[in-house]
């Protein structure tokens, strides 16, 4: 399998599949380390994932190197990057916390107890998405390495340079061999995956989370889906414009707008439109394209060139039904190969168009007028999404009345995606979002284990009524 | 759709299913219905299922009646019933406690606070079984409620008779109306649930589980399922065989053996196999079926035709394979049109026979010896299913060793089938019984809810760092 080099748009990598055979060789291998590895303890796995941390600092510009070859953007591969120290700890907190609780309790009935235990599953299968190629296959990892399962991770076929560079690090921790390998793959690999595996975590688009969906239940086993986004920001005319027009930029157009919680729709209080674009407009313009180099500025290559055909057809589509350019371009550039798009801002839009409806996955920012906080709450929930969302406004509780009517898992208030800036919170994903539980705070730890419970009857000369 | 009678096999009652568009109908209206129902509170949806507890109270005998011939057995259907009240109560408890939690807090970065909301999904369907026809479709409905949803049940259009009663004592609390709607229906009516509600909650077989699995995945939502089970009891030599014999014995027939977690397989160390069948054998001999009357005995009748020739087929399959009768009869008796099964306890069987693999659903009781604690773990593992066994020994410790190696959730020691006794304890089936977290305690409560996080800066002029 070629895969294409984002900046140049040339086939220079090439990916070896395993097939269904060898797949099921190596995964019958995880399954019997993991048997060890949870008998291990809890002690014994942070400190192999302490020592994995050390060893990719020790690679950590051969990784990033590799991780801009998949992306063709730098800033934000630094800092994914340097966000997986951070993330281990975190874990390793989290996780010794968890374990360290004796459960055993009296129930209800006196002389009933009640011990609970944890059992992780044996082998957990991982499929990761092309934007933000190394976090987004750890997110849920490094938590289910910590519970005790062996993971197998597939990250995205469009972004394979990294994992043979992760995998030499994995390889130099005697204690993780086997337990954790990145394997390369497309679509089928995923679906082979589904077949070997006992609970699929999977980040991606909505179409193809159905998909993983439909592996899941014909292979019977439990699936956590975290799909697409259509985030929406609402600015009401108290909020502080200077503040919300560069945080809603940053919020759209960073990683070039390719996050499931970049801000595509902003729904601004007619008020303030004029000034708002305005400022929005002249903070749009100050960035640059990260070309001809990667640190020629902020805005970095689309990264799946099947990409590039959506956002194309979405501006196509919007322009066609009315929308006006007030920044940026009506269709992504071509550099050397490359396809870029710079911020783009559109106004006279509405919800008859594709890009206020369909995950763009571009710095597109669209922006719609509102006349009062009932109709800026339908705009908010006119999509099928409902990942997360912004409020800006001069009171916290001016937002806080908009953002309890919004349906999504998580909003921001006077600012953008905090979720990717603190891993904490219960979130669910709403609507074609996803499906399954929160993947912050401890309770998204549980996912991997079954729960088990010992009921002990202490009293145990006490029969059945009938012979009582 | 005619509705047989379990003790004559006489039709004796119709259902009228609704149809898609009826169904889709009375749904919406719900949804609108359950608007007020949550924004209600915790403490009005309380008084509603209290109110609702002393009306089912006062139709108890009318309740007890329907059942009765729903499925042709009294006592286990008096249980039941009794059960209602103390089920509201404790969730009632449960979801007072939940909501009153005010989750606001500073995150690990000083300026960022969070606040925790649930948002109830708006419709849960419930999809229940014949074997306990109330209890079984109470079990997700009730937390659902307090959650603040809406509440479909379809009940097994086996036993549909209680379903009227029901309802008429539902309509009796104007606070309900709407809320909680129960309806008659077979798989067809099951599947057009899976479009109309926002997740699923399903009870019953293995087989249909894998269809609503389907329907859930086809709809994208949610789905939790808890399905058949082939519960082992393991007996150590030093156990206390009085006790065993009486608890296995019940565990084993109650319900006629019709219980997701009814003992249906037991290994025996082999130095006290003789003394063990013995008194199983003249502690079954005691039993009667409740035949002519519901009161003449303790087994009730096979409920489900179909069930009838599982069992007899597992039989004849044990008996041409080398099955031994120590008690009980060869095949289900007829009786008047009913269909019964004596407690029948089996030897000489070995994990060739189905009657030892597969679900049973009756009450038969298949008693194989072991020799030492490796083998009686591998043979109490050798299913599919893995919903909850049971160990009996003469110290815990002994009795904790093996449970601590069986793949299910939940064990009872010195005890059986505890999970019915007490709702505490987190417990997840595993293996081909189940998807989806506990139902027991207040973490099954979250399921019905959606979680929100506000993540809140308060020093809303901190910009992102390419304009700071």
């Amino acid at each position: 399998m070629k895969i294409k080099n984002p900046r140049t748009g040339q086939y220079y990598y090439e990916i070896f599949p395993p097939s269904a055979k060898e797949l099921k060789v190596k995964t019958g291998l995880m399954r019997e380390a993991q048997i060890t590895w949870v008998k291990s303890g809890i002690e014994f796995r942070i400190d192999a994932l302490q020592a994995w941390k050390e060893v990719v600092g020790e690679f950590k510009d051969e990784l990033i190197d590799a991780l801009c070859m998949d992306t063709g953007r730098k800033w934000e591969t630094i800092l994914e990057v340097d966000l997986l120290a951070s993330f281990i700890d975190k874990w390793s907190n989290i996780s010794r916390n968890f374990f360290s609780k004796t459960d055993r309790k009296t129930s209800s009935i006196p002389f009933l107890e009640i011990e609970q235990e944890y059992e992780p599953y044996s082998l957990v299968g991982v499929i990761s998405p092309c934007n933000f190629p190394l976090f987004l296959s750890l997110i849920d990892t490094i938590p289910a390495l910590l519970a005790g399962c062996a993971i197998i991770v597939k990250p995205s076929e469009i972004t394979p340079r990294f994992i043979e560079v992760l995998q030499k690090t994995i390889n130099q921790v005697p204690d993780l061999l086997g337990i954790l390998n990145y394997i390369e793959g497309g679509e089928e690999t995923g679906e082979e995956l589904g077949k070997l595996t006992d609970i699929i975590c999977f980040t991606g688009s909505t179409a193809t989370g159905r998909k993983v969906y439909q592996t899941a239940c014909d292979n019977f086993i439990p699936v956590f889906l975290e799909l697409g986004g259509k985030d929406a920001v609402v600015v009401t005319e108290t909020a502080d414009i200077e503040h919300a027009t560069s945080a809603i930029l940053w919020g759209s157009v960073t990683n070039a707008g390719q996050s499931c919680s970049s801000i595509e729709r902003i729904y601004v209080h007619r008020n303030i439109f004029h000034q708002f674009v305005s400022r929005l407009v002249a903070k749009a313009n100050q960035l640059n394209l990260a070309f001809p180099s990667m640190d020629s500025g902020q805005i970095g290559p689309i990264i799946s060139e099947k990409r590039v055909a959506i956002i194309n057809e979405q501006l196509e589509d919007a322009f066609k039904k009315g929308a006006i350019l007030k920044a940026g371009s009506r269709k992504c550039e071509e550099l050397d190969g490359g396809y870029y798009c710079r911020p783009t801002i559109l106004t006279n839009v509405t919800h008859e168009m594709k890009i206020m409806t369909d995950e763009t996955f571009g710095p597109i920012l669209p922006v719609m007028t509102y006349t009062n906080v009932d109709e800026a709450v339908k705009f908010a929930n006119a999509t099928q999404y409902g990942l997360s969302g912004a409020v800006f406004a001069g009171k916290e509780e001016e937002a806080m009345t908009i953002a309890r009517q919004m349906k999504c898992g998580a909003v921001s208030i006077n600012d953008v995606a905090l979720t990717a800036v603190i891993h904490e919170g219960k979130i669910n994903a709403f609507k074609m979002s996803g499906i399954g539980g929160t993947r912050m705070e401890a309770s998204a730890f549980e996912k991997f284990l079954k729960q088990k419970a010992y009921l002990i009857n202490g009293q145990k000369t006490k029969d059945p009524w009938w012979f009582g």
